[in-house]
Formats: structure tokens, C-alpha cells, sequence
């Protein structure tokens, strides 16, 4: 599975003790706080600081809905990459890919929808228009 | 949304501080965590101790998939019930639907395929054929 | 190691794969997200919750200190018990004495000091003298 | 607070959503995690991987007692390092210093005592003698 070139975002993550489980491997619910630390370096990288976003703009980000396939578990130790590609930015929200991969085994890829919401009352707020801008630019390479 | 009688198994579980984070709602990869709980407290209910099936059967339950919406977030001290409602039961696999509420209010609800795999290899094995049994009458009240 | 009648407070607490890692045993950070229940469900049944105390007093429990010996592992689907024990309440803190057990054996006992903040800007705030009161009234049977 | 030069190994952490609590700062608990990936790498850095060890050696680590102060709150975004200084490695185990900075200001800092385990039984079992006299050449620099 090929990620095409320039499309996506990625950063690397190390396995340690605490991401385990007792059957040996990455515990489910781990994979997600990796897919949010690769979305943040991935905002990051555009020039957005989520501390800042709420501070300056008073949106904070959430995830409206996941969608995950485990393909392969990933150990101990393990070096794994976690990428982010864009598949729409529109309205109070934006669609990501998100995939873990091990040198070129998939251990697991999903669908992320994240909302934009007023930080203090939770209510769905549009998207900034140049960061709207912003991610659709990043996303066609 | 209602559940039908009989047909859904659930717990009580608490929010703490442990499971909240800085946007004062509970971390998303959280929800996973308590869905997991209300499955092996629903396995147990049915006769089934995850660390007697590894003993015994030599067998492990591993998500092969999630499918969660988040529709309304739960917050510090919240008392939610997470239920568990049988899809299927087959082959090496059961799917399970399950849901977060707090009194009426649905907070989040998903699809989770549970494989059934050897504890050694990881590789699929079928459910115990007196395990299949008891899931499936357990699903038709 | 036996517990004065009256003066401690428990709760069961069961482990589930979350808690776990590769090793086959609680991580060790875990422990103190069961100490944390454990106190949060004795100030409850001292008709503190927490929420309400930031609400309405201004005031967040801070942990300052913890002193923590691990004697004895606890493993996936145990069910222990988790204990509070009041040692002083004074002035801006108070100090528990919190142990873990399953069944007769000790698993992990330590220290806490607990500070009481201003939910603001997190500077050290005197106890509510009635809380302070009532602390110490549960302390002595 | 200032660390000998050479004495002390350092990484660093991004604090993301996943480590923080509804009282805007990392939760308690956390900080262990952290501690525990900067021992991972530390022994990393001197040739030992932890899975490497349990298969060749027989041996895991576990954590036999902390002693933690919390100073200062890490916050959301933050970048902060924690470090590892050795104090001593004799026989079973050794003591650590660790500390997590934020720029110069000191957030949080402890000591770790670790205990070298056959992985089958949990059973003490001497640290492996070049291991020792390694970790005691980098104490002194």
C-alpha cells in the first residue's frame, strides 16, 4: 500500500510499556493517541498550535468520528510511523486518513472526521477561512 | 434511542480526572477503554474469564475493527452506562454494537469486530463451538 | 499488614487488558489511576464531589507528592481492593496513607499529599475550615 | 537546578491531549510514563533494548518503588525533558534520579528504584555483569 508522494504528513513513534497490553501487543485504544499526536504535529507543520487556536480563536478540535481496520499489531519497541492525509476540508470540519505503518507493513489505517467547535460551548464553528484554505492547499501536492 | 429488553447487557462506569483531558471532556481513545470493559464484564456474565480462555483454549480476542460516533461528550464525575448488544457470532468473529449514555442522553455509540485467535501465533481460530452457542441465545431474548 | 476497623476506606477495582502491559502485569502508572478513584469515591461518600467543590468553593485537588512501594504484582482480571486512609488535614493539604490488596496480600501501598488550589491560577488555598472538620472526624473511628 | 554536565541523559516530550486532565495540566500519572520512556532510551543509548533483553537475557525491569514531587504543572503543547541520572547499580537493581524542565524551570522529579526480574517468574536475579559495570562507567563522567 503506497502513500503517494507529497500527500501526507507523517512522524514517528516508539513503542514503549506503556502503549502495551498483556497479550503482547499495542492495546486498542493506544493507536488513537497516536493518530491524535500525528494530527497535531501535522497542524503544527502547517503553523497551527492548538493552545493557540483556542487562546486566539476560541475553537478547540474534536473528533466526531472514527473509523479503524487493525491489519497488524505493533510490539514492544517497535518504530511504527503514523501519517495524515487530508480527504476534505469544508465547512465546521475536516476528513483524514490516518495509517500506521511498520518499514511497509500496515498495522492499521482509518478514517478520522474532526470538528470545529466553539471552545466554550462545544457548538460547531466554520473553520477559519485561511486555514480552510491552508489544509486544502497542503492537500493537493 | 431505545434498547431492547433483553437484548442488551450493560455497566456503570465513572469519569475521573484519569479519563479526561485539558478541553474538560473525555479523551477520545477513552471510550474505547470502557467499551472494553463492558465486554468482559458481558463475557463473564455469560461464564467466560479472558485469562481462563487464554489458559484454557489457548485463545486471545483481538478489535479487528471500530466504528464509533461521537455524538455528545462526557464529562469529569459523569456515571455512564456502556452497553453491549450481539451483532453475530461466527466463524472467527463476533460483532458487537455498543453504546455510551448518561441517564437519556446517547454520548457515543460504534460497531466492534472481535477476532478470535490463537494466544500464540495470532492467527484466527474459530470461537469455541460452545461459546458461538451461548453468544447466539444470549443475542434472541 | 492489617487495616485499623473504621479507619480506612476501599474500593474494589478489576483489571482489565487497559491496565496491563507486555510484562503481563499492571503498568506502573496505573496504580495511581486506581488511587485516584479510591479518593475521589471517599470524598464522595463524604459528600464531596468534585466538580461541585471547583464550581462552587473555587477549589482543584493537586497531588504534590507520592511515595510509592510496588510489592507484588496485580495481573490482567484480578479484582483488588484499593484503600484510603486519612494520616492529616491542615491547612492547605491533607496526607493519605493508600494501599492496593488482593485478597490478604499487598500489591502496592504508598503516600499522598494532596494540596487544595485555586481553580484559577492553581495557587495553594487553606482547606474549607468544614471540610478540613469533617476529614478529621472520619480520621479518628 | 542544574544538571552536571555529562551526569544525565535527557529526551524530550510534546505534551498532547492524550497526557493532560480536565484541570488543563498532565495528569498525575503521567509523568510516569514519561520518566519510563526516558529510561527506555537512556538504556537504548548504552546498547540495550528492552525486548532484546527479556529474549536473550531472560530479564525484565520492574519498578520497585518512586518517590515523585510534583512542582510545577506541565501544560497542553508543551515541550518539556526529563532526564535520567544514575545513582546506583548494584546487585538486583538500580536508583535513578529523574526529572522533567520546562526551559529552566524545574515541573517535576524523583527517584526510581528498578528491580532486574527473570521474566518467567518475577523472581530478583542479579543485573547481567557487563550491564552493571557499563551503567556504572557512564555514571562518572
Amino acid at each position: 500500500m503506497s502513500v503517494r508522494p507529497g500527500a501526507a504528513f507523517s512522524i514517528p513513534v516508539r513503542i514503549y510499556y506503556e502503549d502495551t497490553d498483556a497479550a503482547g501487543v499495542v492495546y486498542y485504544a493506544g493507536y488513537l493517541r497516536f493518530m491524535e499526536r500525528a494530527r497535531t504535529e501535522w497542524l503544527r507543520s502547517l503553523g497551527y498550535e492548538l493552545d493557540e487556536l483556542t487562546r486566539r480563536e476560541g475553537i478547540v478540535f474534536a473528533v466526531r468520528s472514527v473509523k479503524v481496520d487493525y491489519v497488524s499489531p505493533a510490539r514492544l519497541n517497535d518504530r511504527v510511523d503514523v501519517s495524515v492525509e487530508l480527504k476534505r476540508a469544508r465547512g465546521a470540519s475536516f476528513l483524514l486518513a490516518q495509517r500506521l505503518t511498520r518499514n511497509d507493513t500496515v498495522l492499521c489505517e482509518g478514517d478520522v472526521l474532526v470538528a470545529c467547535l466553539d471552545a466554550r460551548d462545544f457548538v460547531p464553528r466554520r473553520l477559519p477561512q485561511a486555514m480552510q484554505s491552508k489544509l486544502n492547499a497542503w492537500k493537493t501536492p
